[in-house]
């Protein structure tokens, strides 16, 4: 068996990502420039790039070739970016720091923030609809996109319930809800729109599918156990947050430990779920692992 | 010739877009409630479905039956209600009355309000790419859609110059821009991209897209003049705005008589541009001519 180096591997990916939408994004000279370089700002920072690299892992785990998937895995980096602009404006979370840097609204004031916020997420989908490769296979994704991002079972849908139960008493249920939706959803996505963009088939489709549900709550609770344990110069944002808005996580409902092991047990599953694969699932098992042990 | 009441087929056919659209988005009963409801309220109110109704017509006077251009026009309302509860944003142009009620986020605070906006976003994109049809077609009009809201040419262009002027001086071409980018790419998008999904030739949907350019730039004189003869009631939005924020339009660069001559030649020039199509193009021709002489 290969011995992988994920964090190399992760580096090396992110490269790529970031070569491609150097070249997807409009220059900074490009009329009108502050939208362009706002878009830039945010999207050229600190990022693990976690959904595309998933993207590419699982294009690379089908024998897909990486062309046929890059705009795809850009376009979610798109997203991601766009709901992170939006997740820190004043009337949302109101974070002044992200990715180690001051937020877009800080540097650019509210009404550009939404704006390159909007301008990333139609881009994405632009990206998506004018690359090449099967029409049909390509729909597929972009309606895959479209439900990760949406109000019922997506990001919105998460964002929403974030915003309505801030400050006040949650049940087990809107946690889940809000994780499942507002990560989860696109972590699946990253993986089951790669899936389809390969051609695998339903039954394939179906235990990527499965995979990526369980990295996404795996991600997640990490996520929340970073925002008590983390610190906030590695993370390059602002930490303690939830406790003090009160939010919704699983280390204020379950405690530390019991979430640790749940984020690890939900990494086994998911790597047993691609155990048909063989080595070649070797690289979105390593994913997996460093998803919910990463200190970052 | 027959005996257009173009009135009557802008209702007729708004009713139509409305059924379907009641359909499409959840509805308030599906969870999270709160999104729904506001996608509802301000997709549901006093609209003229100029844009959808453009796409209808064309679809007609190409022989395309409805139910294949339906779901795109659905798109166009949504997303130009999207533009008009971001544009009412506080941080945008900070207005509290649209279509006849109160702008999104006076009823459910601006951070809603901007989860709304992009709820319908990505609900047109999910309409289109979820409708029947050739895949090839459907991407290509999904692509026109993502260049009329993008930063270059579209919507979100000139979304921003518009907060960059705001009580700046301004030229011409700024002037220009703007209603090409922030009126007209969508307008014009309406009549190609039904013309594209429509099965139109290269040289078909060229003409279609004259048009559209010119019904576009009309439709927008048309309303920086109602800005400063209108009556707020009539237009169900506050009038005189352009006027107190020293916003860039026509009347304030060349006066009312030679703003309305202006929009009357481009809808003259717009009409001949369809000449070709005999009958077939009597809807489109009526439309134009009640986008540039409407008062409301």
């Amino acid at each position: 068996m290969k011995d992988i180096d994920i964090e190399s591997y992760l580096l090396d990916q992110g490269k790529l990502i970031d070569e491609l939408m150097v070249s997807l994004v409009p220059s900074e000279d490009t009329h009108p420039r502050i939208i362009h370089e706002a878009m830039r700002y945010s999207l050229f920072s600190r990022s693990k790039k976690i959904r595309p690299v998933l993207a590419l892992a699982t294009a690379e785990a089908l024998d897909c070739d990486k062309e046929t998937i890059a705009p795809f895995a850009c376009a979610l980096e798109m997203i991601h970016t766009h709901s992170l602009i939006h997740d820190d404006l004043p009337s949302m979370d109101d974070d002044d720091y992200r990715r180690g840097k001051l937020s877009s609204h800080k540097i650019y004031g509210e009404g550009l923030a939404i704006l390159a916020g909007n301008a990333l997420l139609v881009l994405a989908f632009e990206t998506v609809s004018r690359a090449g490769g099967d029409p049909k296979r390509k729909l597929a994704a972009l309606n895959c996109l479209c439900r990760a991002i949406g109000t019922k079972y997506g990001l919105l849908g998460g964002q929403v319930m974030d915003l309505s139960l801030e400050g006040k008493s949650f049940t087990k249920e809107d946690l889940d809800y809000i994780h499942s939706s507002k990560t989860g959803a696109l972590i699946e996505t990253s993986v089951v729109g790669a899936a389809i963009l390969s051609g695998a088939g339903e039954d394939e489709t179906r235990r990527f599918g499965n995979y990526g549900k369980k990295v996404g709550l795996a991600f997640q609770i990490t996520d929340d156990i970073l925002d008590v344990t983390g610190s906030a110069e590695k993370l390059g944002k602002t930490t303690g947050k939830d406790e003090i808005s009160r939010k919704a996580t699983y280390p204020s409902l379950f405690g530390l430990e019991a979430s640790r092991k749940k984020a690890g047990e939900l990494v086994d599953e998911a790597v047993s779920e691609l155990e048909w694969l063989g080595e070649r699932g070797l690289v979105l098992a390593e994913l997996a692992k460093f998803i919910s042990t990463r200190r970052f």
